[in-house]
């Protein structure tokens, strides 16, 4: 087999076989496949598309380049979700509590932010004392004893997938579903799981800036998912603007707590309990979506989840009473709040923008080396179709180093705007696929 | 600018400014733009296209990464032929001594034989004594006393495409007519010539296949030719079965010194004498078309081709001698003739299958720095129309090494077909280009 014949098939528009695609992705990783033949196929492949047949093998082939984690001895349902990232998206702090309090296995293994979107791990590493790097021995103890466990990669997952993104981001070849959905699947299934979740988002703030294109996303998630011998489920939400209020890690942190204990409600969560429920349903725990809603409903009323977090909060070394007393979270020393300059509806809140502007405050990372500052962030005080008078307190930014404060006023002002005419009103699931 | 955002450009079809092709030939030849970058770009190429205005530039920028020759001091019109090469094509040897003859400057820079395809250089170097590697100055001297030159590269033209040419070899996107077109222009325009005939081959033993193909590629090399300044006319030509009958080093200066002292007549003159009086007409020396036939038959005639030739031999340290004296060249000690296995009529002979018996034999190199044996090679003894009867000889094999003397001879055979009935006539020139 050469390279040069496999790039020749796939320019021609010729479906590649499992065994030509196992042997680029296995002599990649190896290194013995150089970065020029694999930029070539990559461009190929994204101007010609890929067949299922063609994305499971990609997918199979770069889940097994690394580990894949085996919890067979866990008798139970392992069931994640993923979401393809956007801005104020702390579901995952709320969903798993929720669905290990249920009785279903979520070994969550989680990513750092970047640029304007957040990451679970920087999240949780803003609870004092909280371990997020658990090796593979205190991940199962920790999966085992409180049915979650919230980690960073244990191992080398889908190592063959790390080095083709990398490849990727440099070769404009990122945006192609094949690729997308295939290094997705890939490191999700290395998690030994039966089932997943996903949350596929559209919107200004998300990767998928059309309802169209996160629709063939999320259809091919499912379809190459489910060839994989998964039971997946696919929602399509809403990114346009925040979910929720709160932009930041320590903020984010307080807002999830706010709905584990059933005093924080809106779109944060409804879609954090819309998820959860499909979890419990694929999860074998509940007979039907309508049961696993109830189930949720319960879960918090009872105070079940919030328990469960502070549980797993504890059982990683984290600090389970500033869960509580939020004074023992990394805070910010200084506040500014941007007010209405008219009066009438908030018409949109770009979700990109207020991203930015919360990450030039600290809360994340304009290049992979920087460093976060855990109390910095933002905090809305208004949402989409809410009417404000003007002077009106729209949105707080919370800091302690003051220096990029005027570029992140212009961001966050820039990101409102205010008309005289309601808004339609847009929904926040707009599909389920399964 | 970023190599990153000129390949989504690229994949996104639109058109490349000429900034940013400067920015990607220039940096690719000094080495700051890797070859992944490259890589990508290519086949975003292969698959979108190119826009005459990015061919151009592209040809302009491969052009000036190396050494253009520079004969403004020489008066009088400067003009050379290309040919995208097949197998018996030994029409520079016919023509270049044919237009010097006429006064018309022809600074011919060849390359050498890979493959099922000759090269004028080795055929050349099989006439004892005769110098390919001139130096500047020397081609300078040559040319300008005998109107003519035939050399290896002096200097290093166009380094960007010999750089850019090696990557596109392995990475698939070798047949892109943006691609073959700029290559092809750019190294031919760095003679410094005024105007230029394209011999565009098609048929099996070419590198285009199809007549559309052959057309499109034609279309383009007037096109910017004439865009960068040229004067530019192309045919294209038959290349289903060899050019005339010798194919092999030594054998075709012989057949080439039959045409110029007009003892050998068919496809090889016919198609010979019509591309040099192209090459009159450009040169400016004939007022048209007819006038120009009309002068390279005057000019055979009288044996001032001939004479010409004799000359640049000498010039160039060949032994003229040896031009008619055939036993002065390199031989053969070995032949081998083929019969005709029944009765019939001559369908095809196919120029690929000869070109690789010969090189089997030993007139041409497998691999680039493979040896040759001059002496070597395959004289034809009927050409397709032609009627033979059981038992008649179709070819000879002439060779020194008898090792590859098996293959050669399946080869051989493999290539003649024999039928009943008269083949449809093909022409020899399908179409002319200006």
């Amino acid at each position: 087999m050469r390279m040069s014949d496999i790039i020749r098939r796939k320019r021609d528009r010729v479906a590649l076989s499992p065994e030509e695609i196992r042997f680029f992705v296995r002599g990649y990783a190896a290194g013995e496949i150089p970065d020029y033949h694999a930029a070539a196929l990559l461009m190929a492949v994204y101007l010609n598309g890929m067949t299922d047949e063609e994305m499971l093998a990609l997918t199979t082939e770069m889940l097994e380049s690394g580990e894949v984690l085996d919890w067979s001895d866990l008798s139970g349902r392992k069931v994640d979700k993923h979401s393809t990232g956007g801005v104020g998206d702390k579901t995952s702090l709320i969903l798993a509590p929720i669905v290990a309090a249920a009785g279903v296995y979520v070994p969550m293994i989680s990513g750092r932010g970047l640029g304007h979107t957040g990451g679970t791990l920087d999240k949780l590493e803003s609870i004092p004392g909280f371990d997020v790097n658990l090796s593979a021995e205190r991940f199962r103890e920790v999966l085992t004893s409180t049915h979650m466990a919230l980690a960073g990669q244990t191992g080398e997952i889908a190592p063959a997938d790390k080095k083709l993104y990398a490849l990727r981001d440099v070769t404009a070849t990122v945006e192609s579903i094949p690729l997308i959905a295939s290094s997705i699947l890939s490191k999700k299934l290395a998690e030994g799981i039966d089932a997943l979740v996903f949350d596929v988002k559209v919107g200004a703030g998300a990767f998928m800036k059309s309802q169209a294109d996160a629709q063939v996303l999320a259809n091919t998630l499912v379809k190459i998912g489910k060839r994989a011998g998964k039971k997946v489920v696919a929602l399509i939400s809403n990114m346009s603007q925040p979910l929720g209020t709160h932009v930041g890690n320590t903020l984010e942190v307080i807002e999830s707590v706010g709905v584990l204990t059933g005093q924080v409600t809106g779109d944060l969560a409804e879609l954090s309990f819309e998820l959860a429920a499909h979890m419990l349903v694929l999860g074998e725990v509940a007979k039907n979506l309508a049961a696993a809603r109830r189930q949720v409903d319960e879960i918090i009323e009872k105070g079940a989840a919030f328990r469960k977090f502070q549980e797993v909060v504890a059982a990683q070394g984290g600090d389970p009473v500033a869960l509580k007393d939020h004074s023992r979270l990394p805070g910010a020393r200084r506040s500014e709040t941007i007010k209405a300059k008219l009066r009438g509806v908030v018409q949109q809140i770009d979700a990109e923008g207020v991203g930015i502007a919360a990450m030039r405050l600290g809360a994340g990372r304009a290049t992979v080396d920087a460093e976060i500052d855990y109390g910095a962030g933002v905090i809305l005080h208004c949402k989409v179709g809410d009417r404000v008078e003007e002077g009106a307190d729209l949105a707080g930014m919370y800091f302690n180093d003051a220096s990029k404060r005027e570029e992140a006023l212009a961001c966050l002002e820039a990101a409102f705007t205010i008309g005289d005419k309601a808004p339609a009103v847009s929904k926040l699931i707009y599909k389920i696929i399964s």
